[in-house]
């Protein structure tokens, strides 16, 4: 999924991560801006990575739960970069929160991501 | 984005939409699962899609404004299944529910999307 | 909380719960209508105790994870229906959709209530 | 609402609002613990009129449109202190996140609320 939108992960901490993706033909919809479901696929990836890095070293799985992206501000060329946060790092879920902005700054869109964390291993 | 997915627009109607997706290594995740990505763009290119070519008519457009996924089922194969019906339509905003299903008919994943309707023309 | 906002449980099935309140000021906000608040909580109410009245007959809680309510029409008289589906009952999260009705069976909110079910005795 | 459960407004400016409420009996659900419909309330109010506040100013009324709230920590006593941040004040909707911490400091739930800014007066 990240190669289809075009993201690139940089940088993944315990509270935090970063990442970006290109606006591009494959991110726009119809209109030219930036398709909702970009930065809904950039939120996830996001928060999975980070949250999977850290609940990995101890046998468990994480799991995307639920996704809230708001549409703040359109965007039609440029990097789209996102921030992400650990909101809450409990035993059985993590909530990220995640911030996009364009290349001058500006909020574009806010995203919160529910990570279910459980034991076992992956599905297939 | 659609494209970037794979999804396919199948029917749209003023209060409903339909559209599917196949499971592919485009839409999965490290797991083998579908990234909830893809369930959020496909919510939100049906979504838009319908109310578009409602609004578009009065002279008006429609931009997503916000998505909510929930993820329900893990699946890694086949084909996904979307279902949108319109639960407001009203003259700023609509509300679409999508419900994704797989081969089986079992829910997998329900959207929430909420597009503003906004006179004028479409953003540069 | 239930008797804050004048919250009625009429009936909860393990698919399906209903319940009530009365448009009075306790649940108006300053323009007159139905707070949004109000909503919230009564979906809230909803969901956990049909979700608490299945799991804690196998010795499990259902503690509230995530309640997200749209407001699509102002309602400033009458009584407020609250229809609750569950839409998920996995082993360790239950999925509700509580749709709100004016007396005319006009929809007025929406919420998606997220449940989590854990093993183990409730908070002190 | 606010005195259904004993909410109380502190602080109101353009991008940043605080309150709190006490918690007793008002706001408990069965186990002891704060309602999760207390703190949707709370949220609300606190975006609603700290919105209001702004663009009454303007001739243009503010309506909640979406309350997204997410339980992190249950809390059987003392004080909920919230505190709102506005992420987004566009001409058409305003974006608050609501943050909500006990005594200690501990972060214990998360709002996201969606105001819409409308022409007009107040709807009867």
């Amino acid at each position: 999924m990240d190669a289809a939108i075009g993201f690139e992960h940089l940088e993944a901490e315990d509270e935090r991560a970063r990442g970006r993706f290109p606006v591009t033909d494959k991110v726009r919809q119809p209109y030219g801006i930036v398709h909702g479901g970009a930065y809904a696929a950039a939120a996830e990836s996001l928060a999975s990575a980070a949250t999977f890095a850290h609940v990995s070293a101890e046998g468990m799985l994480a799991m995307g739960q639920s996704n809230h992206t708001s549409f703040l501000r359109p965007v039609s060329e440029g990097t789209i970069h996102a921030e992400a946060t650990a909101r809450h790092r409990g035993r059985t879920s993590w909530v990220w929160e995640v911030e996009f902005t364009d290349d001058e700054g500006r909020l574009c869109a806010l995203s919160r991501v529910t990570m279910a964390v459980r034991s076992g291993s992956a599905p297939k």
